[in-house]
């Protein structure tokens, strides 16, 4: 990502932008998904760069997001394996791939998400675990413990905003 | 983003990510679900180079996700509103939102998802809503009816790659 200094990175979404680093990067997530696991099938499925590419695994090596395991020692070759940090980025995934289905495909879906116990199209949505309700107006955003100063400031004149009825989260 | 071919655009998840443009864009619809609605707001709150952030305001509502709404006639200024695309985009951001607080905040969290009715903190979590069943193993992807012939290809390979256990999604 362009490293320009976001103004407070104790957010927790800027800070999960700063680790996928770029599109492509989430596109790489998406493959390792889908089962790829070796440079030429990421590049060829993806269409990028050789150079690009080599950057892009590199960094999410370094942020902990895939793990490099060698296959071959002649020619010495390696593999890209979701680690846990990379294996939880899927909800992130599931919720472009919905926004996608839902706005941009006029002609129709072209990936649908699938229970394959029941065989039927399934309906991501995203719920409170502690009590089934869908994420929604009811819920919203606080301090937590280690907010800076300047965040708990910005949450403050949200929860003012929000008091007023301007805020939606 | 960078208007590089992504080799099938027919992807939802490839195209969701060339509409909210770059990172700036994400933090801008952050914002706005914060409350943010004004130039001056958004520009003080993410410290974004004037220039820069009237590019992606323009950008986000020309994709659809933001409307523009004039509040004063002189001099002309403008408000931005989140539209119900915007607005359906919520659940990325929860998801990135969760992402970043379990996995990159050592010193513990600066923002917290509540609900506001019981006042606890939410566990937000992918469910498919016909079974509330977690999004996990058991679903997959499939081809739908607008896939194009690489996208369909490129599924069954992935379903030959579950088969054999290794594709996690």
């Amino acid at each position: 990502m362009q490293r320009k200094s976001f103004e407070d990175m104790s957010c927790p979404i800027a800070r999960s932008l700063e680790r996928v680093g770029e599109w492509w990067s989430i596109l790489i997530l998406r493959d390792a998904f889908y089962g790829l696991k070796r440079f030429d099938e990421f590049e060829k499925n993806l269409g990028i760069a050789p150079n690009m590419l080599t950057r892009r695994l590199n960094a999410l090596v370094e942020e902990g997001l895939l793990e490099r395991r060698q296959y071959s020692e002649r020619p010495p070759r390696f593999e890209y394996h979701l680690t846990e940090r990379g294996r939880d980025f899927r909800p992130v995934l599931i919720a472009l791939l919905e926004w996608g289905n839902k706005h941009f495909a006029p002609e129709g879906k072209s990936v649908i998400l699938m229970d394959s116990e029941t065989g039927k199209p399934a309906c991501p949505t995203m719920v409170d675990a502690n009590t089934g309700k869908p994420i929604a107006g009811i819920h919203v955003i606080e301090a937590g413990p280690a907010a800076s100063e300047s965040l708990k400031q910005r949450i403050a004149e949200k929860a003012e905003r929000r008091a007023a009825g301007l805020a939606k989260m």
